[in-house]
């Protein structure tokens, strides 16, 4: 047991490789040094660096590349991650996700509605369209899209923390949504409702688009809630 | 390189990990098997093994005590974590981070007025009266007793997943918080208001408990953008 719980020298290599990656002012994409410099940079066998490297990999610095290299990861600059060791929600931590969503989103589209550019805007209507053409086809594609709108409309609100909070709700919450979906009509109405939330940030109705988010959600709860009852 | 970028192994063995822990009904803090028990089951040898343990420790799912063994940690059922690689924040993600406080605290602190049971109401209590006897003292104690009492009015909303957006962002947000606290004047005004908003929660007032939590963001963010500015 001992070997694995001496903190020491796997801390303060995880330490070092995020001074080399502050230091070195490299940014998320960025290709580090490889294994082999690695090992001989900080006079480390190879197994004790890979400790480290899995570490860091787990929480989204870096990202490790078959074959090609060591990068530095999209999260290394996250206050907030989702937590990658999320299996399965149990059915209140479902239903409290949901109003964690409900107290974030709505505010986060009337920001949208006031500060999105119309690239964005363009982008999102694009979503949305990508959307509609898997109503009716693949359960992954349809929830990669509405995902994604619900990720571009908080994007847009303009505060990157309160993004990523979104995007790991969001993410902890993919498997459950995605099964939500297999009722066509709650397919078709979550579609309409996201229609109805992107005509309001497009018309720069900060108001309406708040409201339209908040009903949204409400409607996902409802259908999880009903979901959640034994059946009859 | 090769050897650090092939998943398969150390990914197959985390979520094998993860499965003897939720397949074990394991809870925080049960005690799992030793490595050399953990590396015979899984059949690996004790550098692989270590691998992904390293990757669960730096999310929170195990905890290695040095002499101690491996136990289930505390953050294996969070929907959300603190970023362990943040190192310092700059400015407008300060900015961002106290946005996102004043967007999710104030109607945390509303629930908080209406849920909050006797016992934790004494413990909150408790919680400034530890504060007020480090206002002349010690930044790092008075730090803590104050962000206990922020973590303690959301944890008492009832949103578990709320609870841990607004842990994770005071985890980030602490050494700038201790930073602030150092001119006395604003120790002593951050205390008040603390006051301010335990009595709107103790008189079970949600709405004064809100706008009481709002104001006295709304201040902490003003003190930081003040002592952004650079000295005249």
């Amino acid at each position: 047991m001992s070997e694995v719980a001496r903190p020491t020298l796997s801390d303060a290599l995880t330490e070092r490789m995020l001074e080399l990656i502050r230091t070195g002012g490299h940014r998320p994409g960025d290709r580090l040094p490889s294994t082999r410099e690695l090992s001989q940079r900080f006079a480390v066998t190879t197994p004790t660096l890979r400790e480290a490297l899995r570490r860091l990999e787990a929480t989204g610095a870096i990202e490790l590349r078959h074959g090609s290299g060591i990068y530095v990861g999209a999260a290394i600059e996250r206050l907030v991650l989702p937590n990658p060791n999320m299996r399965e929600i149990h059915a209140a931590q479902l239903l409290e996700l949901l109003d964690a969503r409900i107290l974030i989103e709505p505010p986060l589209a009337a920001l949208a509605a006031e500060h999105a550019g119309s690239e964005e805007l363009a982008a999102l209507r694009q979503t949305l369209d990508e959307a509609a053409r898997h109503l009716r086809g693949e359960d992954a594609e349809l929830h990669d899209a509405n995902m994604t709108f619900h990720r571009a409309t908080a994007r847009m609100a303009g505060n990157s923390v309160l993004h990523e909070v979104v995007d790991s709700l969001l993410t902890v919450h993919g498997p459950e949504q995605r099964e939500i979906l297999q009722i066509f009509d709650d397919r078709r109405r979550d579609h309409e409702e996201h229609l109805e939330i992107l005509a309001a940030i497009e018309a720069r109705d900060a108001a309406r688009a708040e409201q339209r988010m908040r009903a949204h959600l409400a409607d996902v709860k409802t259908v999880i809630e009903h979901r959640m009852q034994p059946p009859e």
